[in-house]
């Protein structure tokens, strides 16, 4: 039985905004089966604390999580159901993996928006925004963020709630 | 005769927020004549693509273009008129052009002011928030960012509205 | 007697948002003798110009002058009273001046929202959002930008409204 309104809810937000922790809050109100898909790899040791300060932050009641840096839209069909919500952690690691692994992007996204768009249960997706600096110098840089940022779009049309958050504070942009 | 409300329209947002694809529907809105002025110069390869693709993304119909990396407010002057829209694109890029050519910034941004003040018809402009990440490295990279700050503030005073896109969503700020 | 309502007033924005200025006028708002606290350190030219330009935009009249660094809790112990309104400009510099003096930085928050909690009068902080551009490459500004986050998370909780200022116009996050 399903409980809950059907869609995807994006959370966007800049470094250390909260996001995380409203995406979260997002997730118990379902009252849903929560599963945490994490796309972070842990290539060096603060980001290995990074990653443990996010569990330690969520707990481990009633999570069960999954590792995924790359197959992400396979990892939502595998693992999304009627009576669970999923909390993707976050979009832009997952872009720079696929990045560094050198993956075909849109086409990536492209696969991610038919998972959405066909996936049982809710979704939450946590991302960054990082295209409110100045341009970076690094070119790499600059076409993550143009990768980040038309994810973002591709995702917002998708969602039916979109979120900005700042200090803590939820924004909402959309729903 | 005039079909819409006097007055200017701001649209800030990141590097690939989806600003300039929701100006490009403001101007479609108000049914008057299309005027594009492209403020970006093509002075590497990646800015011709970054160019390139913009100019495809708002198709060819009905649009006619102007590229004016300097004398924006001379350029405002002589092409608004009652029954045309202009769609200004982008602010930020105007910056770095006057910077990179040693012009006296607040002496064109006054230039602008007035230039947006008396003009009939429709004003939309695009511009780069790029005020929102760590303080940059480098001198110019910092200049840059008050500049553009000052203009923001300056031409958001005298626009009717204002808005900040994030992940293609709009968000009124004023008006 | 007491002529506001109790609680601090957090305002967020870039660089040369129009921050200041705003926070400013809320302040005048209060009626109450405005006293300036001001945390930025005059280490460079650079520097000592932001500063003077900040003192000649908000002008001398009725404004008792503070500079504190380092010891921000404790001033705010003395300076706070029920007749007087504390703007404190800004957060992110204390943050900085904190990090290149090797002070507990968690301690150093927690006894800034005790003495938030427990002041009289009015408090309103100014201070930079520095999280939404491309991750730095430098870890002292990947920690900086940590800290900020997290401090603007603990201060807008404890806040009774927060502000998020772009060219400007200010946004209500809360109040």
């Amino acid at each position: 039985m399903k409980t809950t309104s059907p869609g995807a809810v994006l959370v966007l937000g800049g470094a250390r905004s909260g996001k995380s922790a409203f995406a979260e809050k997002l997730v118990a109100g379902t009252g849903l089966a929560k599963h945490y898909i994490a796309t972070g790899r842990a290539w060096d040791e603060e980001m290995r604390e990074r990653i443990e300060q996010h569990k330690v932050q969520r707990g481990s009641h009633g999570w069960i999580t999954h590792e995924e840096p790359l197959a992400l839209p396979e990892r939502i069909n595998d693992t999304a159901r009627d009576d669970r919500v999923l909390l993707v952690d976050c979009l832009t690691l997952w872009v720079t993996n696929l990045m560094l692994e050198g993956h075909d992007i849109p086409a990536a996204f492209d696969d991610l928006s038919a998972a959405v768009v066909t996936a049982p249960g809710r979704l939450v997706f946590v991302s960054n925004e990082v295209g409110l600096g100045i341009v970076p110098d690094n070119k790499m840089a600059r076409e993550f963020r143009d990768h980040a940022g038309r994810l973002h779009q591709q995702m917002a049309q998708l969602a039916t709630e979109v979120y900005f958050v700042a200090a803590g504070l939820p924004l909402k942009m959309k729903g």
